[in-house]
């Protein structure tokens, strides 16, 4: 019996989105799964499904994807990692592994997740920031941004914030920091939570801009939670200004 | 008289240099040098010499280059930039434009430098700080480096520091900061200096990473700078490591 338990790896994988349709394997499109399924099989000889924690969408970056797969293996965690960064493209690279408990699910056993976006507030488009940040030009309120950030702080149900989401889910989720802090001409926005509707952090980004630009005040961030309607809150702010930071477990 | 006086802009231009040999044109290679001029004669239709104040050299990156040129054009100093940007290819970026005194000259002016040395302390390589920092992997005694760091700060002959240079040139410059930080696994090095010698930071770096590494003590940093020796020094670093933040004027 014991012989069949496969055993359990754990990978932290980092990845600039840019090039990429996503984490999820798609038809005809490079993805981030693709890509660490074909590593895996080149270096351990195994064809093999990898669980990420978070589907990041197109264009989405990562310092903390976290992944699993099962392996006949019997290679040193440590050298695992070499062999996959090996076969993987430069723009993706484990950055941790290691044995995991063989219950353990890089999706399911999530308990919370850091996201980061990054705005560069600037006339002028960068050549060192350019892949890691969303430009935003003209004046933005910071403060007005940081107050409607405290408003989105707790308990909520988030509707109001996901794209194509059924009448029948939960949107109810608990977030533990939203934040934004401004170094130079980079504002940043963390964001913690327990968990994360489909496009969800972006649209809090898309939002708050609206907030910082003077369109909208920050309280009105009470009336679209409240709202549960899509319609009322901002866009979806660019992709490349997100980041998968960590996840918890 | 007055109408043969030129205008002269001033230019901050950040770039990633990795696809670039360095500043300065050369024949058959691609330089920053080079797309500016391209972009300029592009965009307001004048062939030009464009003076950066450093000679960054191949790999090496720019968040604060400073250039100046003359031109005829009257267009406004803010419509200049984005005109320049549009012509650039996307890994070179000016980011501030402004209309400079007659006398003004990029590289003749400059009173003082700030570069900026990053080490990635890793086992494994990185996909999102690639581009920016060098890969050290093993143990990295942070405090060595920082107490070597100290010896470099103020007036020294740092001749032991400088590549190809010639017995009759002064290689006494005054280093006003040297300074390791360190933020998870990334090391930055500061350098803040009055003038700076041919591959003076990258061998700063390359030095302090042996001490780092334990192959040096600390306190060698004293006999190599008093030998004036090229030789006594470590090797020169790695690029990618290397960002021109600042020029002082």
């Amino acid at each position: 019996m014991t012989e069949e338990v496969k055993r359990n790896v754990r990978l932290t994988i980092e990845y600039e989105g840019t090039e990429y349709a996503g984490w999820q394997c798609q038809d005809d499109q490079p993805t981030v799964q693709a890509a660490m399924i074909m590593s895996i099989e080149k270096a351990l000889g195994e064809r093999v499904i990898v669980y990420g924690a978070s589907r990041t969408d197109s264009g989405v970056h990562s310092r903390g994807q976290t992944a699993n797969f099962r392996t006949s293996s019997q290679l040193a965690a440590w050298k695992i990692g070499h062999a996959l960064n090996s076969y993987l493209p430069e723009d993706i690279a484990v950055v941790e592994v290691s044995d995991a408990p063989d219950d353990f699910h890089a999706q399911f056993n999530a308990k919370g997740k850091w996201y980061r976006y990054m705005v560069r507030n600037e006339m002028y488009r960068s050549a060192v920031d350019r892949a890691f940040s969303h430009l935003v030009r003209g004046t933005i309120d910071v403060t007005a941004m940081q107050e409607a950030a405290k408003r989105l702080v707790g308990k909520h149900d988030f509707r109001a914030f996901a794209t194509q989401v059924t009448a029948k889910k939960n949107t109810v989720r608990t977030m533990k920091r939203v934040e934004w802090t401004k170094e130079g001409s980079m504002l940043t926005l963390d964001v913690e939570g327990d968990g994360f509707l489909y496009n969800m952090v972006r649209t809090f980004a898309g939002t708050m801009l609206k907030i910082g630009g003077g369109a909208w005040d920050a309280a009105r961030m009470d009336a679209i939670i409240e709202s549960k309607d899509r319609k009322q809150a901002g866009p979806v702010a660019a992709p490349c200004g997100l980041t998968l930071m960590r996840v918890y477990y």
